[in-house]
């Protein structure tokens, strides 16, 4: 059975049978455990993550000392500081597992190797932040016009298998609310 | 002199000299007179613009009918909805000149024969998504942790070009404050 990013790829390019083992020997398979902190804010410039299957967030810490989750991540979807890794600057988040997670790595140089290898990758890499800034359109849009309550709805609609897997807390920071007000939303609900 | 855009495709990718007018080829020049509407939430499925001269906005009408922007784009940037434009389907956003403006124009269509025939700008627009997306990371951790006033000043700081340009009432509206509250913020700065 092909590697989970190898079935994300011929989604969307075309690969050759014999490229498979090739294009994964560029990453470096990670098995993280729950709350296994994978780079730091601060302390390092990160890879870039492939979830193969579990779940990872990127977070940082607001001036008040709380934790700020930006993104989460399930399996198939890609994360890292965008801004941070194509220059290999120092992150100004922290990426951290929420459960045990297989992932992929990859630095920015290897990641460069692979895409000269690899041209038909920039296609796929093409597609993935297309999509990734249409939704952070989108997501800017919602923050704008819809109530706190309407956020919540449309999230956890939107993104069911977010909602039933991360804990109440990370949501609640995810969505700019208190854990209280959530846990008043979800009662209200059912 | 080269156009705006094929210097802007040199910086990140090589082209060949007989290739530059054959890229442009593919776009429709657009000349925009300040206040005119490209492309309006609801109607259509939206072009793709770069913006060689001028000044233009991606903004929607909230529930309240007050306009929110949600990006502005001056020389050099490409602005659509980015969820709207790949999957042809009508936009949530309008698009408009805040300037005279001199935009080369590409449907979701023509792009994707642009890319067949040029696949070298898979990895241009690779390069261009991964930058936009890294930058609306950035604006979340802000939006998160910034005063309003420190929000501005970073604004001011970061896109000074923009700052000069844009009416006041629009920036307002873009940073999530009251005309009023920006003049306040000005007058202390001066």
């Amino acid at each position: 059975m092909p590697h989970p990013l190898i079935d994300h790829i011929r989604r969307m390019v075309e690969l050759a049978p014999e490229e498979e083992a090739e294009i994964l020997s560029f990453f470096e398979p990670v098995t993280a455990r729950k709350k296994y902190i994978l780079a730091r804010a601060g302390e390092t410039s990160p890879d870039l993550y492939f979830v193969a299957e579990g779940c990872i967030r990127l977070f940082h810490l607001s001036e008040r000392g709380a934790e700020q989750t930006i993104q989460f991540a399930i399996e198939g979807w890609w994360l890292t500081d965008f801004s941070a890794f194509p220059t290999q600057q120092c992150s100004e988040f922290t990426i951290q597992a929420l459960e045990k997670s297989e992932l992929l790595a990859i630095s920015a140089a290897r990641h460069e190797l692979l895409l000269a290898r690899f041209p038909q990758l920039e296609r796929y890499f093409r597609l993935i932040y297309q999509r990734a800034y249409g939704a952070s359109q989108v997501r800017l849009k919602y923050q704008h016009d819809l109530s706190r309550e309407e956020m919540y709805r449309r999230f956890a609609s939107s993104y069911p298998q977010f909602t039933q897997r991360i804990p109440q807390y990370l949501l609640a920071s995810f969505l700019g609310f208190t854990p209280e007000y959530l846990s008043e939303l979800r009662k209200k609900r059912s």
